[in-house]
């Protein structure tokens, strides 16, 4: 019995350049994934519905000649309801565009910026925002088992690398500036929560989100905790006063979680 | 207000040997993900609840040591039923275990397999196993719109790299019967089939699971197309006799799927 | 016969902060190879002379805490004099240290800046510093042979990943102005340079640096050519008006290329 | 002043099939790194002597279907050849091959190997290939300073990821059973050698090439000393009798050196 199913073109990388005084540029790694009556091609190989990836791909590249340098969600939007409008099977379309950010060096000259890659997929949101507290973090007063060693930390160094997802409410949000506006209210809350648990911090970051953004109704966040572990330098004679660490990679701890707004509507299909 | 949650130490990169005439080999990359009333440390900074991710790490070896080398898919139910049975606030753990092969060279020396790895988390499964056949695939008669370009395929290379999940109906399975039965049937059921999609061939592979091992009541399947393009060499007075490709990265087709026993029982949790 | 042979250390990643009214952070991956008479243990297994790769990263740590956030190059070069001094058998010391940036958020807050990462190494430089032209860069007149398909291309972008390491006269430089002149020489003549190919832009970025960097005297330069290439949205009746491209990951053009003063001294062991 | 300088196209992925009554498959990963009188485009953007990397990669394929399922090195060979001999300003080339390894699952269906990569430039290699002892290795006598806190291990796992490349003598080698022989070599010493240092696991394992593989004059090694360390769980009131380590990515010890045939020739450019 055939159960769930899909199938799209993943990972289309498109440059699309706006040509005036000052040249403008979107970089997206766009992939999609259609949905809907596919039963004959995997019982049969009847591929009549079948709208080849190759195809996909190719309208990609037209939309984004035809849209022009239009925010990623917009063009992940006309993208999705292109495909569920015209062929004739498909019933689900799922866009999701990674934009890339660039910075501008000149007219016509851009350097990559690294850091945070902005995502969007119905919902928005970024990963790869990676954050840093020297200070003003402890975790203590946790559950203990027989396996626990850990030994209580009055002021640790606490950083991670958000991976962040936001669901809007209406049909029609301004996403750029609601980008703009939860990746610095993020930030803010980071920066500006002494943290006794990274769940706190994570549910700070969240709450910020929904206050800063009226049109977000809900949030949610991966948080891993990038260790940081204070060397012990007591063989050669030193004292460590909170200033050389180790930055392990693996294992990690994985804080994931979920703020909603009290309002919030039923997500439907958002996040599946 | 706080939506659903989890947290969990990740990548605990475990080796176990067992010594005796022959040593044994086990070596895992296991993560843990916990979640229950976990709203304290979220909303105020509470720990009394949270088991520390560092505790949960120590967790793994202690019980790499206490159980030997049992099947993956054993360890993880266990170190999950611990940590549901010992910590309070804790209604469930969802244990992935990532087994890497070795193959023996002597009686304590062996070989990294490379290739496939094995996978687990109370559902079976395998990443990364790379197929190809160099024939016995088209792809012909499918739809077609204005920006259809693909020309159609007698004959193609198709290459996949297989990711499979399988779903177990009962609670005490022959996990390591059942593993290499799998994997052997979606085998067969790549190289028998002559395809005429991909789809189709995912299809197969799901079904032949599902005939050759009874246990298994699901079985999904996410499928890269890796495309392999024949190369123009007409500009250098050459025919490509389907004999020269490219091997492309990006973009590539993805095709996923479900494939169920008429008489599957609801999943439950299994998946989410 | 044993011949040329080196061992060490790789990879230490270690944080240090300095604590004052403002922190400071410095990230760096350390990595160490020490070479010597170190034939006995080779031979016969007899370790007298080997300075455990332990130590060496113990000894990572404890200059962080003695040396505190010193610039990178200093750091290095304090630490391989320490071991050719200090170990008897070991004649060399190369020491390599990756910084990564971080923006200051707060007083003790800091966001990673990915992009460009700073490399020492004896030698100075910088990698993963990405730039692009829109525009200002051709590739024509170029040879062809029997194998030559590709079109003279009047306006094309022009992007690549600069790889440089710049090696420096003096014994005492000021590292981070050096640092600071010589990636901001390249960013300009990058922008700067209407571009014939992109060795003439290597070209052009190094001799830019040795003008700007008096005490460097040779650059050595690695830009790979991330090819974007124009779509041909001719077969769903558009113009590609140099507007959509597709940002291609393999094959690349590599180009590398050295620029050194007229006046440059003998490198010695420099780069080896 | 313009230096050393190269250029050419890298990475370019050709899948070679031979097509017969069973079908023969080669996979490579080709680059190409040309140098000779280059100054033009450097000085001036003048791009007669330039042939196109594209050019390159398209001779790629047209020597792919020319000569056919030979050995990569072969390969490689006529490929550095026509480039020095057809284009008129370059005097050396140098061609890199990755082969990829596929096992044969039917008469035209196959299996990616994973595991070691079969390289080759000029010189022979591999790597990629993982091995491990679980006995059979110590470390100990060691020199030891202020800094050092490691304590001597009488038992240890040895691991290492293996990096070779030999140097073949003659002008017309047989690649396939040097690359056999020279890999069994490796592996066989690492097995039979009981290790004092993993120097002189090197050693033995270079040496055994050249014993092996008289056509060999020179073996260059790199290897990582992968640490498998011990988990205490004393804490826990377990004894950990050898058999549960955690493996660590970061840091990681990084011995090299060079085993050398007493007769073997200059090396001349083969290593640059």
């Amino acid at each position: 019995m055939l159960g769930p199913n899909r199938y799209g073109k993943a990972e289309v990388r498109v440059v699309r350049v706006t040509r005036g005084a000052e040249h403008e540029l979107r970089d997206w790694n766009v992939s999609i994934a259609l949905s809907g009556d596919l039963s004959a091609t995997h019982l049969s190989g009847a591929n009549d519905e079948v709208l080849p990836t190759d195809t996909q791909k190719n309208t990609v590249y037209a939309f984004a000649k035809r849209l022009g340098g239009v925010e990623p969600e917009v063009f992940a939007l006309a993208l999705a309801a292109h495909f569920v409008d015209t062929a004739e099977a498909i019933t689900r379309a799922r866009v999701t565009v990674d934009e890339y950010g660039w910075s501008r060096l000149g007219q016509h000259s851009f350097a990559r910026r690294g850091g945070a890659v902005r995502t969007c997929c119905v919902v928005g949101g970024l990963r790869d925002l990676v954050l840093l507290n020297t200070t003003d973090s402890e975790f203590r007063g946790f559950a203990r088992d027989e396996y626990t060693t850990l030994a209580e930390a009055g002021d640790r160094v606490l950083a991670t690398s958000v991976e962040a997802q936001w669901r809007m409410r209406g049909p029609d949000p301004d996403w750029a500036a609601s980008f703009a506006a939860a990746r610095q209210a993020m930030v803010d809350a980071f920066v500006g929560t002494y943290s006794y648990s990274l769940q706190q911090t994570l549910y700070a970051m969240g709450s910020a989100v929904l206050a800063a953004v009226p049109a977000v109704c809900e949030v949610r966040l991966a948080l891993p905790n990038k260790h940081h572990f204070l060397v012990d330098l007591s063989p050669f004679g030193m004292t460590n006063d909170d200033e050389v660490y180790f930055a392990a990679d693996r294992p990690y701890g994985l804080i994931e979680g979920t703020v909603l707004a009290d309002d919030a509507p039923e997500p439907g299909l958002a996040w599946s």
